[in-house]
């Protein structure tokens, strides 16, 4: 059977993996690159998996779980023994495997972890108590270090016998520690090039290399390689023992999840990524979770609507508009919490900087609120041929757009404030206020002007 | 004044450029980090930063330059006399070039590059041809490249004559081309320890190296980077001329703008990122463009409710619910999508997949269709007393919930299959289907069970 003739891949690896047969998986996997690999792994049965993971070596299995997420890893791990889990974590990365780790249930993390060899597990544990977005957290425990008195000719002699294994390590440098471990210094890799081979290291290291502790949050990290074009940086304890590097890859990555997590809450995707291939329990219940918050945040907001029924009543033209200024309203306000959000990202706005956001989006909201004002009273006055209910929805949307901007843009600045995360709640509060006004300044307008419509 | 000591740094730095203080701001410059460099100049009046642009040297300028978003450094070279721009430029790297020229109006850009000198002039017109997500778009001219009868000698005299020049490149390989430029080999840095001195290249480098071709899209280039672990490949022409080198990095960076601004559009901020320094004329007249397509989308909606006016006025209970109604499709439509559009840009769902989506998808909206509906049709029931309306408002929600996760879900394919940018429409054009189901269902549901009612 030919890989390319098959209109889907996974379907040719469930007939391999049915087949057991070992030696085609492993072509067939060496053959697909990981994003596909990925995909077809999304798509065959949770039991399959678990067979194709048995089938193959702890090692090429450990190659395959590298080309998938953490959360697709996590779900493979906790369905196998521990003991096979375990063999197949000791060819992986630190901090890869701390990543998976993490995603677990802690009972199967645990089972694992005391299954594997006591130095693996000491540091598993180890690493598992930082914080995912701290240095700690990100490092990998895959670096390079010698003592100052050995030589150019030490290093490259360790370099050449231990190739292979070095060959997997990410690293551009090599570090200088003390017998005890305390950081001493640092060198690039090219600074071996030139020097005389009997040069013993104290004389080429650079002294007091830039540094960051295991406790250096994310947006430590980011500064701290934006300002410093580092390949990595050594990573130590509150003694200033050297324990892991970081990668500015790996700072990257984190920074882009946690945008990309933000991101997905305003969209109603909350509690990490959704792929399809999850169960559909879990899927189901966490869109439900906040759809239900919205429920009763609506009710609220119909609340204002329900106390102008008379008003309705008198002019039914009224319940068409209603959610038309209910939706522009929201849209308003998700465009300026878009920014909000975006600026504190990058850190262009500051959680306290309340009054640039007020001005910045008032002069927005003002501009905005007049032309949408204009066009939906225009088009009103255009379809009901009634000049006063222009009137009245026009300046109601104008009104509420410079109120939806202003709302919209602090909210996600106030939610930083209180230490919430933005991305839960903010598009739900947001348009229940925002609801609450437009609903409230077109009744209240109307029930003013009642007699002339 | 100390800037340690100063609230809004700034302004510090506003007083220096007013003062004409090219040496403190030099120095203030140096000891600001590059995040908080982009967030001063942001915070600075045009007119002062393009004084500042003229106080410093070109090396210095480029370096500030260097620090800020493409978007932003665009606004200011475009600023600045085009002969003043061009000597910037020349001390930037080629890519950074390219980037902030794609950003400028095209007669700004020419008039900078005809004073740029020949060959980088020349260099920019040519990779301005290039798509901006391709490798032609993305790659940078700096690499290193020698002739394959060359020895390990001559590269390691030319390292350290050029030691400075080659400082700043970004690279881990050496390249060996024929001399008519076209790709023979690669060698990585560290292949250079071992070897005998007189060893010629052509001995040690790997030959038919793994290269991808200037019109490579991004999604081509992602796969090549995950599947061959590397710091950066070789970018041939047609004829297999080497003209430059992608870095992963690049690659990345591109991926992740890409999926920001199809994030942002769903958020309704179209046509790229928006930052509060930007003229309030861009800001509102960009937001404003989407607002007012949405506005004419729910006329369209609300025109279902102008159909039954009759049975609102009925039952006036009905017009505190279509907004609930309207709202809470809107939010199930959006979760689907927002999946959906994550799927497609981490290739995990192809755009053909219609089944998948709707398999997955309506199993989702079953569950929560009855969820939803059993809560919202409970929640009016208790409000209003009437079991009735609770039955038709619940049951509404159920069936259109279970028509917004399919149209959201299968939204961003179907604009991905016609090739238009989901970004910019998915999030309306979902809104206005979904609410024109609920208008609909509620209305049409209330219309037969009008005498119960």
């Amino acid at each position: 059977m030919d890989i390319q003739q098959t209109e889907k891949p996974w379907e040719y690896l469930e007939e391999l993996i049915e087949a057991k047969d070992a030696a085609r998986i492993r072509s067939f996997l060496d053959n697909t690159n990981p994003a596909d690999t990925a995909l077809a792994i999304s798509r065959i049965d949770d039991d399959l998996v678990n067979n194709l993971m048995i089938l193959l070596n702890p090692e090429d299995a450990a190659e395959l779980i590298e080309d998938l997420s953490d959360t697709q890893a996590a779900e493979i791990m906790e369905d196998l023994e521990p003991s096979q889990a375990a063999a197949i974590f000791e060819e992986l990365d630190s901090d890869h495997v701390v990543d998976i780790l993490g995603e677990m249930d802690k009972d199967d993390a645990n089972a694992i972890i005391s299954q594997m060899n006591p130095e693996d597990a000491e540091e598993a544990r180890q690493f598992l108590t930082y914080d995912e977005d701290t240095a700690g957290g990100l490092m990998i425990s895959e670096f390079l270090d010698y003592r100052s008195n050995q030589t150019v000719q030490d290093v490259l002699e360790d370099l050449q016998n231990n190739r292979e294994e070095y060959a997997e390590y990410d690293v551009q440098y090599i570090y200088i520690t003390d017998s005890a471990g305390h950081l001493e210094g640092v060198l690039r890799m090219r600074d071996l090039l030139f020097p005389q081979r009997s040069t013993p290291l104290s004389k080429l290291m650079i002294r007091n290399p830039y540094k960051t502790i295991v406790t250096a949050p994310l947006d430590e990290l980011r500064n701290f390689f934006e300002e410093h074009n580092l390949f990595g940086a050594p990573v130590v304890d509150q003694d200033n023992r050297l324990v892991g590097i970081v990668l500015p890859e790996a700072v990257e990555d984190a920074k882009q999840k946690k945008s990309v997590n933000q991101f997905l809450g305003l969209s109603g995707i909350i509690g990490g990524e959704e792929f399809r291939s999850m169960p559909v329990a879990v899927r189901a219940g966490r869109r439900f979770s906040w759809l239900s918050l919205n429920i009763f945040l609506n009710i609220i907001a119909a609340s204002i609507i329900a106390l102008y029924q008379d008003t309705i009543a008198a002019v039914i033209a009224l319940a068409v508009f209603l959610p038309i200024v209910s939706d522009m309203s929201g849209n308003s306000g998700q465009q300026a919490a878009a920014v909000s959000m975006r600026e504190l990202t990058l850190g262009l706005l500051r959680p306290h900087e309340f009054g640039r956001v007020i001005i910045k989006e008032a002069s927005v909201g003002i501009l905005n609120g007049i032309g949408l004002g204009l066009l939906l009273g225009g088009l009103v006055y255009l379809w009901q041929g009634n000049l006063i209910l222009g009137l009245v929805i026009g300046l109601a949307l104008a009104l509420n757009t410079l109120l939806s901007v202003l709302v919209g843009g602090l909210t996600p600045l106030l939610l930083k404030m209180l230490k919430l995360d933005p991305a839960l709640v903010t598009g739900a509060l947001i348009t229940t206020i925002t609801d609450m006004g437009g609903f409230f300044l077109v009744l209240s307008f109307a029930t003013i002007v009642l007699d002339k419509l």
